[in-house]
């Protein structure tokens, strides 16, 4: 099992140095890393001064790069689906097309960035990833995907299978779905692919979701826009349920007190030799009390929720049934209320000290 | 119609600031400008001091911004999937879920975007649409749609129609289709959805194909790292077919020759309100002489492939039939060969003055 690694903040205030330089403070002591790299032009490959491929390549003793291509992950899985889809139809459609000519869609980048980092933590190969991503917006896009498909799957799963497309369409879905899925058809009949698909979304969300499996790092200079981005960020990421392990705030900067609690350490401006000191031990860090995202109190019949960065007027709330529904920064996440609060409707909300409290009642 | 100009750079160059000063510029020149931002936390909107909302503010005269909200995009139409689903289908799949509590997925900011800029060109009001989006691969992703989205369904779509989950979903594809389109149903019976949209898409291509519709800029620094980046974004927009105008240098930078034959400017590190001197002229460029992007020489059996920023290890080319595929920098597009290159194969190919030249045989 790795850890997973990834820095967020504002374009260019050196996240792919400092991932650089924590990666390799990693691999100095002895632990196996790969850096993963999803640029139009790897950073950390021009620092380097390697061409990434592909497939990780060895640049120092225990230290690994490589660069996502999306256009060579649609091939490989197109070709999957080729295949799986010849087996199970007459009449097959993707047959028609070859891997090595598909273009890329938004999304697709995340999406089997996604599929290539759960490839690379179950090879067991590596004590660390460390993810260098292209923006705070995608990435969270990205580390979310577990949680937001698996409450599609489960509001949507239902009524697909009872509505009319959902009947029709099952006989297609079930090869495909196995092919995405690498499911191994023979050994694997005994859990349908839809639980099967279910279970790859919780054990995704649960990596993503524990921060000793991915730890985020925040990323500032002193300057008040990117000490806001970073904030939003870190509130995101909150709201996501993603752990927030501490800020690196670059130059002779004073923002501190803007990231309390979290652990926050001044990077000099300096050589990435001389960062590697700078980082020492950050990526190993033990996340004991972090601030939990989401806190009930069955008593005081309150919600807290950790949202640094916010205001009110920023953030919006729904209630459907026994599901908290709550946006901020363009990201949205649902919440399961617990059973006690059942008849329960939100009836206030408050921001105390960077949390958001929703009374109950 | 409107002209949509955006801001291609490494992170941290100064895309939001600059994008905000031409805005500027154009609006003082009586111009009427949309600034549209798609980021976590809105640039834009900071610098302008304003809260950005999901419609456009009138910021100072002839100036609007907008801040892209995905959710409340989703929002939206989701709520017209919603009614148009109610309307076909006897077991509705969509009624289930309301568009308050979807969270959103990569890509679907892209997606939800492209359709936004459709809406703010078709509503008449602006001459130019500024568009700050999230990061460079990101924004090429999305400019593509059109193109990349038109060879998906001219590849794939005869053999859906035959295929047997194609026979099965057109019925449900159909009124799903038209809500997604905002295709009024009763008076526009005589198209079908299909030629419908495949319509939207080639519409879309010949926009972001012409660069008196989509202009881009590229910014750098005079850090060797951002120039390699800006170069190799110019590449891909050639590749992808989309108009780059200029290449604008922050600082006392030295690059000029890096873009050559582009138009150089030259940009000071200055205030907002010094910048707009700087930039002024710029947007409204006359894109005659601009390097075509593909050139076939039927005589010679050539074709021309304008890609600076690119050498011959980092392109791959494929040939299936009438069409090449050509791969750089993650991005993939495929070109229709002319009728008389009926039947020859790829059989060389070189980089000249930027240029990539394949010989057929």
């Amino acid at each position: 099992m790795a850890r997973v690694i990834s820095l967020l903040g504002k374009g260019g205030v050196g996240k792919s140095t400092l991932t650089l330089a924590m990666a390799q403070a990693e691999a100095r002591r002895g632990k196996r890393v790969l850096v993963l790299s999803l640029e139009t032009v790897s950073t950390i490959g021009l620092l380097l001064d390697a061409r990434l491929e592909g497939e990780p390549t060895e640049v120092e003793p225990h230290l690994w790069a490589v660069h996502f291509s999306t256009t060579a992950l649609m091939e490989r899985n197109w070709n999957r689906l080729r295949t799986a889809e010849e087996e199970y139809s007459r009449i097959p459609l993707f047959r028609e097309v070859y891997g090595q000519e598909l273009g890329a869609l938004p999304g697709l980048d995340q999406f089997l960035a996604m599929s290539a980092l759960r490839d690379y933590d179950l090879s067991g190969k590596y004590d660390y990833l460390f993810f260098d991503g292209v923006a705070g917006q995608e990435q969270l896009r990205m580390f979310a995907v577990p949680d937001q498909l698996s409450w599609y799957t489960r509001r949507l799963g239902e009524a697909f299978q009872k509505s009319a497309i959902g009947q029709v369409l099952s006989p297609f879905l079930e090869p495909i779905a196995r092919a995405i899925l690498t499911v191994n058809i023979s050994t694997e009949n005994v859990r349908s692919t839809t639980g099967r698909f279910t279970d790859i979304l919780d054990e995704g969300k649960s990596v993503m979701q524990n921060p000793n499996r991915l730890l985020l790092f925040l990323v500032s200079t002193a300057d008040p826009l990117a000490l806001t981005v970073a904030r939003q960020l870190w509130g995101a990421s909150q709201l996501l349920g993603l752990g927030v392990g501490g800020a690196l705030i670059r130059g002779e900067a004073d923002g501190k007190e803007a990231f309390a609690p979290l652990p926050v350490r001044t990077i000099p401006e300096a050589s990435l030799t001389d960062l590697i000191g700078c980082v020492e031990g950050l990526a190993g860090l033990d996340p004991v009390g972090f601030p939990k995202p989401f806190v009930v109190d069955e008593q005081a019949r309150t919600v807290r929720i950790f949202l640094p960065g916010f205001g009110k007027k920023q953030v919006e709330l729904n209630q459907y049934g026994p599901e908290l529904t709550l946006r901020a920064a363009d990201h949205r996440r649902n919440f399961i209320l617990p059973a006690s609060f059942r008849g329960l409707r939100a009836s206030g909300a408050k921001f105390q000290d960077n949390y958001l409290i929703v009374s109950f009642g």
